[in-house]
């Protein structure tokens, strides 16, 4: 990259924002996706809109890469630098701007952390629901681009749900607003949703306005243990069909459960070798009676499904570590070699099938296969494993097991990606769910925001 | 047009759905838009995608305006064929295919009657709840278009949070489906959500998955005067702002209670001089207990806004007689003269500040306003009226009482319509709400999906 150019990014965001020292290059050139790694030329971390603009302007004008990135936190690659160029990092946008409690709103920076927005406006008696595994630490920013779910999406739905209006940063330099601040909109097209899920290729999100809804005011969790992986999956959408809607269903297969299980040293989980697969049932809301009749009148619908004997928690405590369970599943099966997550989403009644597919795909192929994830949306995380064997993205070893797991995802309705996105390592398998002149469509979208491909181009889609 | 391609049209989809005489003409040059008339040249009732995506092609090569037509109960002139050419009706699109009880979806093409639908899933206990007060004529592709709403909208949301996937006939003849049948999705830039509201200038839509929930099994309803327009506004976000969340929560001014309380000659609601607002209140769910406690709650909240005494429905016919008064509003408030409804929407705690605004306008200008509407959602419509005053669209007097008022709704961070779109009649004031970057998105997505503008043209965002 020429000196002229590193030196109006200084200009713009400050010289000690502009870094190129090996360190934080390398820092920079990963996210949580695999072993992936691409080295930007250089990292900004612009303090305001009106910056990236400027930036961007630079950029589109020399055509230059801009990679934008939240937390890095992302699994399908999106925030790597693909492409070399600049790495425009959020991290400063940090600031709430506004909790709205006469209209259950909050406004925000982009680069501020889920939690600390979630227990914000908690403060207020309010809730904000999406709450991926990495809430921690990962933004709402990229939780916007990737349309981000987690537990509570099953009662509360995702983040699409939740953005009013955005402020972005076109890749010309424009800064927008899409929407208004209105629960209710049939003003010219949603560029709202269509920014929602777009994962970074159509503008760079600095601000965005959520609604918010009253916090429940209580809960109650169970784990309950099955002996078939099937049956587990049968009864998620037994409880939805009874009537009921669950503020979290998870599925935990026991091979992952076992794993986290020594991870996080838990000791309320028996864990017996008869058993498949665990069902993490939720409910919430403001009355604890009727609390305690659905979670009574749900045990009795799993016992249908010759469930074991159920664990309720007890208190805070007990929640707290099934959940930790639930959460840290992901990393516990990555630390022992399960490199490969899927992401795949049927609907709900589907669900028996998928797993059942997945499972023959492992002993046809001879790969290990774990499953567990968001059962109650139909979204369950495929983990695929082989000892000694190397990272997935572009294997061809593994991509004729993913072709057939996504077909198989197809032939049931469902689709690819729930919540984790496309990024570059789904890109190769969009045409088995989409159709060539849906594609083409998106490609049209991607051209019409950035005419030069400058913003995250080659994920998602490419046009060039 | 010329007669090779009446022959095409009727080679199509037979001789008998491809009409040129006056009376159909003239029955399709009019949707429920004030007084507006624009004869097309051709209406055609294809039966299928196949015979849509036949037309299409044709219009396609021959640079032919299509208008698609619903049931034509909009009232922003979206199906208007204000370019003449082909009117191309969905009516016959118009069988539900597949009410998935297992998965809580269903399928069905976009010419059902939204009513039609919503009865064949409440038999299996399940709902549909976006629900326009036209929904006993009004097409579910007609909904999708205009992204409708209605009263259950506060609790349940809109058309938007219900589609999942959409099976659409593009410009250019090709089918596509968006998106696919879960209830998450992170696969590709949303198509689906890019479809609902775009107001059938992207593409004509012909199968809709809606998502549905478990029919709740109680309702309770309530009506409450108030001597003061502004207090009633206030007592709205006072209601969510106390943690509860109303299936139903609308706002009517006294003066079209009155006219619709003598058109439906209702002798519930006591209509007294010293009243200047009503608000229904609906709760819903599945425990009467609660509800009772809630309603009653609700009623004390609202007494701390001087209401009047408030009306409790007995029974479901005082329901049904309610909720008529509040359906029928538009077409009694209508029918003495207030031509021009425009959908205002802001948010919930701004109300006062849009009724008084309102109101003010009404009075600077020598105009009669009135304002009714999903008070919950901050959805107001708002009619103005002048005796003798002729039709309002490209009316010079009323353009700047609608300016200003708009510019009102956007300095509250509103918007200028909620559920009933743009068509023609709200183009001219797109620009109070949007930026010329984000209206030059709209024009380039437009031209993305149809290159020759032929598809409703002119309808939305003009890009000729």
């Amino acid at each position: 990259m020429k000196e002229e150019i590193f030196a109006k990014l200084k200009e713009i965001s400050g010289e000690q924002y502009v870094y190129s020292d090996t360190e934080t290059l390398d820092h920079f050139s990963r996210d949580y996706t695999e072993k992936l790694q691409y080295n930007p030329d250089v990292v900004i971390k612009p303090g305001t809109a009106e910056e990236i603009s400027a930036i961007l302007k630079i950029c589109n004008e020399h055509k230059i890469p801009v990679t934008p990135r939240a937390a890095g936190t992302g699994v399908t690659g999106g925030a790597l630098a693909t492409r070399g160029g600049v790495l425009l990092s959020i991290e400063r946008l940090n600031k709430i701007l506004e909790i709205d409690e006469r209209n259950l709103q909050v406004t925000a920076e982009s680069g501020v952390i889920t939690e600390v927005l979630q227990n914000a406006v908690k403060e207020k008696g309010l809730f904000y629901p999406p709450d991926p595994s990495s809430r921690g630490s990962c933004f709402i920013g990229g939780n916007i681009a990737e349309n981000s779910g987690g537990p509570k999406a099953v009662k509360y739905g995702v983040v699409k749900d939740y953005v009013l209006n955005l402020e972005v940063v076109l890749p010309t330099g424009e800064i927008i607003w899409t929407g208004a601040n209105v629960l209710k909109n049939a003003t010219g097209y949603n560029l709202t949703q269509l920014m929602v899920g777009s994962e970074g290729t159509l503008g760079i999100v600095t601000k965005a306005v959520f609604k918010l809804i009253p916090l429940p005011k209580f809960d109650l969790l169970m784990l309950a243990p099955f002996n078939s992986l099937e049956k587990a999956a049968e009864a998620v959408s037994a409880i939805f069909r009874a009537g009921f809607t669950p503020s979290g269903l998870e599925l935990v297969e026991i091979n992952a459960l076992k794993i986290v299980s020594r991870m996080v040293d838990s000791s309320i989980v028996p864990v017996t070798d008869d058993m498949e697969a665990h069902l993490i049932v939720e409910v919430d809301g403001n009355d604890m009676d009727v609390l305690m009749k659905e979670m009574e009148q749900i045990a009795e619908l799993l016992v249908q499904f010759d469930c074991g004997e159920i664990f309720f928690a007890d208190d805070a405590t007990q929640k707290e570590e099934l959940w930790k369970l639930r959460r840290r599943t992901a990393e516990a099966v990555k630390s022992i070699g399960y490199t490969i997550e899927e992401d795949t989403v049927v609907p709900r009644a589907e669900l028996p099938k998928l797993v059942k597919g997945a499972k023959a795909l492992g002993e046809k192929y001879d790969f290990q296969v774990v499953c567990y994830g968001h059962a109650g949306d139909g979204n369950i995380h495929v983990r695929i494993f082989k000892d000694g064997h190397p990272n997935s993205f572009g294997n061809e070893t593994v991509k004729p097991i993913l072709e057939e797991l996504f077909r198989l995802v197809k032939s049931l309705n469902g689709t690819i990606s729930a919540e984790h996105g496309i990024g570059i390592i789904q890109k190769e398998f969009l045409p088995i769910v989409f159709d060539e002149a849906a594609l083409r469509l998106m490609r049209e979208i991607k051209k019409a925001f950035d005419p030069n491909n400058i913003l995250n181009a080659g994920k998602v889609i490419d046009i060039d």
